[in-house]
């Protein structure tokens, strides 16, 4: 007999016969409104053995068919945003240099930083793909500079100009947006226009992330700073199959904070956006 | 003064001289996740009296114009799935045999397969109109034959090839999709395609299922396994209403689960559907 | 230093100063199903802080640039309908003959009736527009004729015929409808037709009554009686742009349930509907 | 077949046999804080089905063994405190005229007094036990004499000096607690000397008056006005079986608020306290 | 890089090198209330790792210092009693035949009869000491013999007179408490007198089985069937170290409801009464 | 007419004629389980207005007599506990500096940290007295030095050997318990022994930090991170009353997690503390 097991439903394959490596980055310290994005990864574990199929009926594709290994969760500490951001990065270039794909389960948005740091030094014309509500544009946020409201001009400071593509934005301070016009391409409301997005990335290295709060609350409420007038649940899936011939060379999902979804919906939402993703960019 | 008396609202109609017969099946012994649906019945009745009107605008009918008796819920053991069906059977068969139409409140989906067994009986080219997110067409599931999992094999086991029409599906394994395939007419992810349905029914005996997991989360959360991807409301209510000519001789809405209900938005979603099913049908 | 302040974000201009007065009508006395509107204005001006941007990127407006002043709540007595509507005209009177323009947070809707006492002294052609699931034209609700489900028709016994339009209606006694049809304008189940309203109201003054319920539940779980079927966020951000040019000279959102509202979510959109019709209406 | 009934557990009893009548007050309209009481009946009823056994272990009794009628809920206006009085007196003297003992379940405090006016009128001495946290005392509260805040002052009123005991008490203005020290009889705190009660009411007609709040918000959670430092679950079962000897006239037992009942106890808590009551005074 | 693991904090020594085997009987399938209690086992270990420290302060000793080995939860069906105790009994003989000691979280309290058919086939003076609110000694639930509520008679089926001690009894059947009294020792309310059993017991080998609804429900309210008047949480820690000089050769925990523990401290109550429980009987 | 105003009930007294100055510290960047301490101080207001009267009965003493200015909320960064920290230290020196006590209402234990630096800096023999669950004394916390874990351990870097004094605490690692033997007063599980500490403490100056996890969980579950076997709220009450003729110079309360407190029950046991505590110290 064994110790107890708990993977992402379908993501039990051996680290060294991996394809993509799945881990949590159970991080929330800088969110400015309800905190408890560290939940996410383990209760997306738990609620995935129950609560979802490996098969995808959208795609024809199951999870048990493709080689993911779920390696768990990174241990962070609590209060030092730089110091978990070096754990992630660390892991990330781990994971890239061992030749797998990284897929991140945030925590909060700030995470995608640590990620993306590791990979921008290996693809040094990586694009990134930004599914969220929120800009997250601003250079500093109370006086910080690293914050989920923050992390999109770090990532900025990384890759520079008309390498980020963002859609579904439909909350921020008026000055961010206007530095956004100058720097990256945003996408206003929703994701109806992701080809040009795919056109102007195709064949280059990209990361996805995907805020969860791109979602419309009515989906997806279970998450920090819920925005009404987002996405539905079809347009997010749709959005990624049109995704399936990029280069994706790393992602993540963030936000989803468990302890304020009391229907249990939310996680299970996660959950699907996941299967989706992971079945979609597997070769 | 009398003893309290709790009805579905407008459904106190004295047994004789009801046309339709309303009875609730408490019973979630092979609920496979969340289980709950056992509070379905009490919870739509308590909660019609104060939150639903008798009366529709989608079809111009009011409750207090029709006759139906509510004779409330069957007493069920826990924990023998068998004995379950057994009792659903005799109430049906004596309500049918009084020349009533039974309408049943789950309680999960198996029960389905109890009131279907005595219309099969009476009825012998009985078809089968099922809404549902999942397939529910499993042989087995972790062995056991009898299961929410199951119940529309169950219910082929009975009725056999071309008699059942599923609508909504969105969840379910590759192999028993494959299955229905042969067997069963299965639309996918949504509704629009009910004409079909009831053009190869025109004139049939139909008992009509509705699992309400069919609904999407975000208008239906209180329910065991939501499954994200699924139909609006108004959906439903549309496809009710083009049914109200359709030769129904048995109906149940399944799979309410009220204590994962916290905004009470879904037993009042499911008093709503009833009422329009009820309106519909009522000759 | 200062005592703590609470204002709805961005409502914080000095009353001399202001050409919008905010205030909080937390009475929920009549409410039929459940009660707990009155702690609606204070929820909404607590999560405003946090969780709602000054800015809107519908409008590319921002609060930060009108001037609103938000005077907290009004003191009610309980279990006295008459003179809490007394209050809330007394208060309506003073903020119009300071020549600024009432913007009320219900509450329940019946609180509605006391603002409008006082606009239609002031003007005698006073139009209503009226967003609502419930058609709210009874003249008695168990023996009362002052309930939030009279209150359109109290608001009748005022303006009189043809003042009153109703969008969003898809619950009632058939009674009140009918009675509806000769004296008031109903479009059943949407605003789509909204331009209707306009044009016969264009340049009178307005009083415009939005009874949050008229969203979908789906959208809005947080109000007493959800009733679902009805429109969505981006229906109701629409019709009120459409009414930036109309002439309002009040308004009020009501029936927000904040214990109702589990996720926290429908506290957050009606905060997003008050800045957006703030933003709209503001000269 | 019959109709949907729903009683108390082991409360269904024919009305011409019973020796005690139950009946519902869902009346909530002066809470001062939370409203909801008006749900406590029905859920009572509900949750006693299934999570109340019939017999006693404190008492060695069982309600199979004794005959109660619950004859449902009263049906009230909504906004009107003096009508809903009105109501409750009128049943109130019926039950008493036909020679019954009425128990009832508010609902918010205010209800005794409807009742306690029914029963001044036969028991010209009537004395009043009354355990409660709080003193309500007040003559007005916010204006009004109707009041769950002044309903022990209005039933002095009634009763006046002298007839009054109340225990348990730790919460009120300290003008309501020095008036009361003046005329009436108040413990705070606790009950452990209700001795000094049953000595000075021994043999005389008694209303016991249970406002379900006396007991501390760990074991009652689910109330309107929850006061930290309460008695203890036995304390008040000890309270009960001191008093079985006394002449009780008529009792209630009000302010549970189930919807602030999130986990369910406090239901239960009310549903078993009101089985000892009966039990305990049952002849 | 490995797996994600997921084991009760401080329980995860390899299976050959452990003392104590500790495994999920996530089944709950005859639960007469409020289902739920198969989601004990994972919502334990996912709260013990951040919830709970390894060293107790009441001991003085750590879960760091024991070797125990959690090999996960077994896989049921659904809807089948008898199939569970099969497989509960079968992997507690193969846990016992290896010279460990098993230790079961529960799931609801029938699976406690899978343990110990086990364990008295080894143990032919095998007896228990039973800690629950209820007496569990129906010989039928509604017609069927494997229940939660029947589960100590089946239990007395296999070991017979004067094996079986109960303590904190407080809800029952009449007729089950009085065929207790010649069968077996009740101890009513309380655990004051656990010393007569352990007297009774010295020497012998003993499992025990803690229904966690021996708590009172203000120190445990995440349970199917709280029961008001219960022990407190010092008291159940008190129980526990009186215990330690004892042969237990197995026990369990059953009963936690973590969709009823709305605030959490159910399941972290839960997490540490096993961590004293394992402290105290380690040798 | 002025601007909404919310103080905690009683508060209001202008600064300049305040004799305690009270204000939030939303700080919860360090949490190590549950995050959410943030909305304490707001949601403590808010309740305090209809959930508490301003009189105590317990000390026969009422705020409305007292001169206490509730200055709000401190604003801080997300993210960076030492910047937190110094604007804490800078509100506390001038409110020190203008010859006032602060009470601080948390956010997380870490704030009081920057409370007592500030006076340890006028008052060189501050002495603390801590009431907690949890003894905080760690060092290091996953390699962070200021941490909720670790928040003792920095406030006696700052005071040294035999200043502290805790009760109350029954969680920790072991080293951090052997530790404290050396430095501090510590006294397990409850604050019986609380004369000990006043005797030690007579004439000193001191500032008195309440973790309100020291309550049990069935009488305060909304916190971080609960720990069963507390203390009641009359032992909390107890406490306090035993301090009134100490001197104290500064105090906090924190730690309560209003999104944890389903009940809202935790929050209103927060302001009866807060009340009792500013009621006791008032000169």
């Amino acid at each position: 007999m064994n110790k107890n097991e708990l993977t992402f439903i379908g993501c039990d394959c051996e680290y060294q016969d991996a394809e993509f490596v799945l881990f949590g980055a159970p991080f929330d310290g800088t969110a400015s409104f309800r905190p408890g994005a560290r939940f996410a990864p383990q209760a997306m574990r738990l609620n995935s053995r129950d609560g979802l199929e490996t098969y995808s009926p959208y795609q024809d594709k199951d999870l048990a068919d493709i080689r993911v290994c779920d390696i768990g969760d990174l241990q962070f500490a609590f209060g030092n945003p730089a110091a978990v951001l070096d754990i992630i990065t660390q892991t990330t270039k781990t994971i890239v240099a061992d030749g797998k794909i990284p897929v991140m389960i945030g925590g909060e948005h700030l995470v995608s930083l640590g990620a993306i740091r590791a990979l921008a030094e290996k693809y040094s014309d990586l694009h990134i793909i930004h599914l969220d509500a929120h800009a997250d544009l601003r250079n500093e946020y109370l006086g910080e500079k690293l914050s989920h409201a923050t992390v999109m001009r770090r990532i900025w400071d990384i890759v520079g100009d008309g390498k980020i593509f963002q859609y579904g934005i439909r909350s921020g301070e008026k000055a961010e947006l206007v530095w956004g016009k100058s720097h990256i391409y945003t996408h206003m409301f929703d994701c109806n226009d992701i080809e040009t997005a795919l056109k102007k990335t195709a064949g280059k290295p990209i990361y996805l992330s995907i805020d969860l709060d791109v979602l419309d609350p009515s989906v997806f409420s279970g998450t920090g700073t819920p925005e009404a007038g987002g996405i539905q649940f079809s347009d997010l899936i749709i959005t990624l199959l049109k995704m399936s011939n990029s280069v994706i060379v790393g992602a993540d999902i963030n936000e989803l904070c468990p302890h304020y979804d009391r229907s249990g919906v939310s996680t299970l939402v996660a959950c699907k956006v996941l299967r989706e993703l992971l079945l979609a960019f597997f070769p």
